[in-house]
């Protein structure tokens, strides 16, 4: 039985509401083993709360479940969920916040999450995370089959893959994310976007060369600010010096070796991003 | 034996203080299990930790030992103790960090913490988190009992409750939390607060069916603001706009769908709340 | 078995990074035990993170692996390394951050981590922590030796320590952390500095004793701050004053009682500090 239960929400750490989760969790099973992958998901942040959780759930162990509680509808009529995909449970609600996830596994199956049984007992309108998704991780985590907790769903939410446009010669993406230590990370990359036209391979340096493209001579264009060559890894140039490369799971990223890339090229999430190849 | 330890201090999570506190306890008993609640306590602020308390150690498994180290008077002569009450054991400094939590239990037993032989061998001034606290709550999940750790104490600093005055027709109350989402949690509801006029009940929701009052003819005043009306879920209102509702704990609270109410009504700890009733 | 892992790094919280670090261990060891020291190291901060271990390493359990991951030159050819020092065994790279508790240890034996065996198998640029620090903590969680890693080291890099001078009636020292209090530590006190001078001692009071010093008649300069005397807790002076004393590691530090020292005297990391002592 997997005991190994991975949270990941936009509670923040300021507020008791993570530890609370864990309480109703261990309350429900003092055999549990608790996780946190992060708990500061910019508030109401779905499409960031899915990125993290795409570059994340793999290294776990088979069956691992995850919790994500990233809610702006809490306490309307969007649907709690449990999804079994890739060897993995995951339990959130179904607001899109699985959708890369779900992009790599057509076989997934869902289940909404009605049955009172596995809730706690009074339901607030503002907290499911407690009153919903943390015991329905505890139940499973006791060996309680992801069928057991409602009706069968084949309409669950998956929202589309960040902007990526490849034109011969030059690639178009967008910014995803922006790291604890600025480095800027886009969707050029990760050929699990690109479905139809490649299978997934892990790194885009595997594309560059299946593809044949030269690193050296691609030039990357974002916010008016232009970087020369794709690096190989942040030492490869001087302190303080703007460079991009692969980053650890795959995508593009624009770094400053030792400095904060998205304060000085003044960058946001959604810009876009556009990479000449030749 | 319950081997779950609580954790719920001021010490912020960028030094190591939180840390060294689970390897002096792991140091102890290796078996044990550690969870934090929130180490992002404001510096020294023994009422938002008292809050904290109240509204989470009940989701916790009956046994469950809180170590709560918001401790201003560190190497003065206040006094550490141990407290049982209501199933539960808590660890801390005698300086109402406790209060809320002792004013839903009467039969309480507290100890003053002064046994050495359950104290590291060498106490600081300023540490007594892992000096003094830490071992306390390693020895207690091993099985030591509290009565053994020094003399019982009839006198343990209890905090009155926050600012609460129901009129006729008119309710007054206070800040007493903002939380992550910058969501204004108000002293108003929580029957806990009201000794002698309620029983105990969960929600407010309750109160205004038990005292025949209408959520939707309430108007609640707070800095100049006036909300119309008290909603059940974020999501009842446009995004972007405020509302008030009866939070997770049961406190009436201000909140915008999606936004930061705090920022935008300039709100702080402490500031008068007014419900008018009709 | 050893299975305790420490987990101190300059991640920070907001990405999934030290989490996925946790999910790669648990992956390879269910049993783990993991508590994080802290992931706020400030970026690339070597020496802050070296402090932070020192202070804190000696706390926990006999054994205990230190997963230690500050690493400015991840993927040029700074070594992984993996450290048996004191009963302790750390898993770092070779860039200094192992300094003051190899200070501590003269009959340490370092391997460098090069066997691949205990490597995840698609190694990247730019996540070491991931791809082959959290691998070496697993195995030797495991009790995998660390002399199996790799080549015995005889040259690991050992950055001297902070700046200390001892003259005849005057210190002079550094500011060497600024904790969350705003607590201002200095280079002033531990013994472990003054090899050659004096055998360890815990604390700058006993220090005192030693060399017959009087703490109510130095005076401290900071910043052009002068504070005179040396207190015992901040308890000792009124609220909102300063005052010097020895913090909990050992070191002279400047604080306010309940209030934040660093931001009244404007003070940063590398400034000088002199102790005139009489």
């Amino acid at each position: 039985m997997q005991r190994l239960i991975v949270l990941l929400t936009d509670f923040g750490l300021s507020d008791p509401y993570a530890g609370v989760m864990k309480g109703v969790i261990l309350n429900l099973n003092p055999q549990a083993q608790l996780v946190d992958l992060t708990h500061s998901i910019q508030p109401q942040n779905v499409r960031q709360a899915a990125f993290a959780l795409m570059n994340s759930y793999r290294y776990f162990p088979e069956g691992t479940i995850f919790l994500v509680v990233v809610d702006p509808g809490v306490g309307t009529d969007r649907r709690p969920i449990a999804v079994r995909a890739g060897g993995y449970i995951f339990v959130a609600p179904d607001n899109g916040v699985l959708s890369y996830v779900l992009h790599e596994w057509n076989d997934y199956v869902a289940f909404e999450l009605t049955n009172q049984q596995y809730q706690l007992s009074d339901v607030s309108f503002t907290f499911h995370g407690r009153d919903i998704f943390a015991p329905a991780a505890a139940h499973i985590s006791q060996g309680i089959a992801v069928e057991t907790f409602g009706a069968q769903l084949t309409d669950v939410m998956v929202l589309p893959a960040p902007e990526l446009v490849l034109n011969e010669g030059q690639w178009i993406g967008e910014v995803v994310h922006i790291d604890h230590f600025g480095n800027v990370i886009t969707s050029l990359g990760q050929l699990r976007w690109l479905e139809d036209r490649l299978t997934l391979m892990p790194r885009l340096g595997d594309f560059f060369t299946a593809v044949s493209i030269q690193p050296e001579s691609c030039r990357l264009v974002l916010n008016g600010h232009t970087v020369e060559g794709i690096q190989r890894a942040y030492g490869d140039v001087e302190r303080g010096t703007l460079l991009s490369m692969v980053g650890s799971n795959g995508y593009l990223e624009v770094a400053i070796n030792q400095g904060h890339a998205a304060s000085r090229l003044d960058v946001e999430i959604g810009d876009q991003v556009t990479l000449n190849l030749e």
